[in-house]
């Protein structure tokens, strides 16, 4: 059986929504065991809760039944989709959550029927948690809707080659600590252009002073900025969207 | 067995008081199923944590376990419960913070017997966590205490028939979003008339265009107003008491 | 088999470090049974994730393994350890937060072996979740590395004895009600001076008015200074290292 659903919303946990979900799941799959991945994703954030799904879904072993539900057009005509990939269950809205599982190539989505008695506020409730819990149950996604193929895929933008040969990428995500995450896959030796500096990518946190700041090839594979003992983001003024230089060293 | 056993508390998790009843409910109940509904209710707020266990409680299976500790008068003379109600046993404090299970007709409350080396700060730890340990462990409610009657019952205030013929009604939560949701029945073709501004009340957010406010029927029946992509509770300036009236279309 | 394993971070969730590390244990450990102590800990606030752990981890049952993670110096020379005291295992950085269990007097510590493979900024997934994935699955913490005799251990500052027979301590934590936990042992009755002001040292919060501030013994036996319904370290103004005397009643 498929025991492992994990959840991914922008719920917060305070309004009780995260725990009618756990308890729609639990009611129904008496034995499931739900992981909590976050329900702190920024309100509304959809590419957020993409990225924070890129780093986690295959992590989790096969069978695993993820439910993501950041969801902005809830009740409108976008549709609900259930997806299998890479042996991982997903169940989300189709606005591009679920793209790190759509763009494998043996993923297959389905769309979601829907109930009519589904509350039109709140399909992670109505929709996402039922699905989620056939799923776990081992019902396949074939039996939960139909055949969707045109769903919508969203991809970390691709850095460009300029012609003084530096690629120019940009920073798509600010973590916690201030690390300023970009869409330029690790090399070593190169040199970053950041806000102004011209920083060397190196190795790990403690390759410079505290308080200095630092290029590095972060956890994924990408090129972050970080400040040693500090916050990137704060002392260089980076957001998502910052443009950063690479070349050779 | 009774394994399920969640936690509804206004202790944040970061300074350790979470894990500790964790700690105690796993020393007793080597399989207990704990899910956490929310740590985050703000603190010493019994109503919000009254509206958030009144949306879960009932989502859960028969036999689960509900600790809700949001206990401002922890140490005081005020009595700690156990509840049985609709096959579901609830445990916390004579506040209120337990209403929506208290309300059911067939309800039963008991007054936990107070052990001695309980520290006078910290009843989640020493009074509550053992006897939902014990109900976990299959204890009728009975044995946990004495029969109480007269509890405090918190209720949501009732909106009032004005000689106009509207209902007037108040906001009683803010959520994560912003959406205010009110103490009104929802019914549709009527009007809503909250800051101001006059809205119908509609189905769902896409209804009306980004960054406009509407009325709608929330995923409790309640009217919410909400605003598209945005915050309503910002926008419209509206708290919990703020007034809204209500009159057919 | 040991089931249990506790996380403790300063990672926050949403950016999915966390779920990585979920992911990990369970692909390793199909049914661990995973507890989230916190991952609020202030980021690299490696004094307040020592505090907490010391609260919680001997209050889960012997076997349980914790995954403590709060490690600025990831990537640096700073060893990873793996603990064995008191019948629990603990997993984290050499930088103090595993003291409360190195204390103890049959603890035993080794140096993890570090995996070629491990991204030097991500410890907490490639090397501590690893590690406590083989102590769960039963391995003794020997087989994890080389002992370890020389760990760096963090204290709790010991109160001075004045001239004048008052004990000086100051405030090592302040909670998320605003409560300041002292490093005096409580005792009664007792006098503390904080901020100017003279307090009695009481049972619990109700001992005073509402707004008003006390001094009692806490729910871990050391005396803190709190605010009945309020904030003391807002009213007080008090913070980590401020100055607290106790003295006879």
């Amino acid at each position: 059986m498929r025991r492992l659903v994990t959840l991914l919303t922008d719920f917060g946990t305070a309004d009780g929504y995260v725990g009618e979900i756990k308890g729609v799941l639990l009611s129904r799959v008496p034995d499931a065991y739900i992981v909590d991945i976050t329900h702190d994703i920024p309100a509304q954030d959809v590419e957020s809760a993409r990225l924070t799904l890129a780093r986690v879904w295959r992590r989790f072993p096969a069978g695993t039944v993820h439910l993501a539900v950041v969801d902005p057009g809830v009740g409108s005509a976008r549709r609900a989709l259930a997806v299998e990939s890479d042996g991982r269950f997903l169940v989300g809205p189709d606005n591009g959550v679920l793209s790190p599982a759509l763009l494998m190539g043996d993923a297959r989505a389905v769309a979601l029927a829907m109930p009519t008695s589904a509350a039109p506020t709140f399909h992670g409730r109505d929709v996402f948690a039922p699905a989620a819990a056939e799923l776990a149950l081992g019902a396949p996604i074939d039996a939960l809707g139909t055949p969707a193929t045109d769903v919508i895929v969203r991809r970390t933008p691709e850095p460009r080659r300029r012609e003084d040969g530096t690629l120019a990428g940009e920073v798509i995500a600010v973590d916690r600590f201030g690390n300023a995450i970009t869409n330029l896959v690790g090399r070593r030796p190169a040199l970053l252009e950041v806000a102004g500096a011209v920083l060397p990518v190196r190795r790990t946190y403690s390759d410079v002073e505290r308080g200095s700041p630092i290029a590095l090839v972060g956890s994924t594979g990408l090129i972050e900025v970080a400040v040693r003992d500090g916050s990137a983001a704060n002392l260089l003024g980076l957001n998502r969207g910052s443009v950063v230089l690479l070349r050779g060293a």
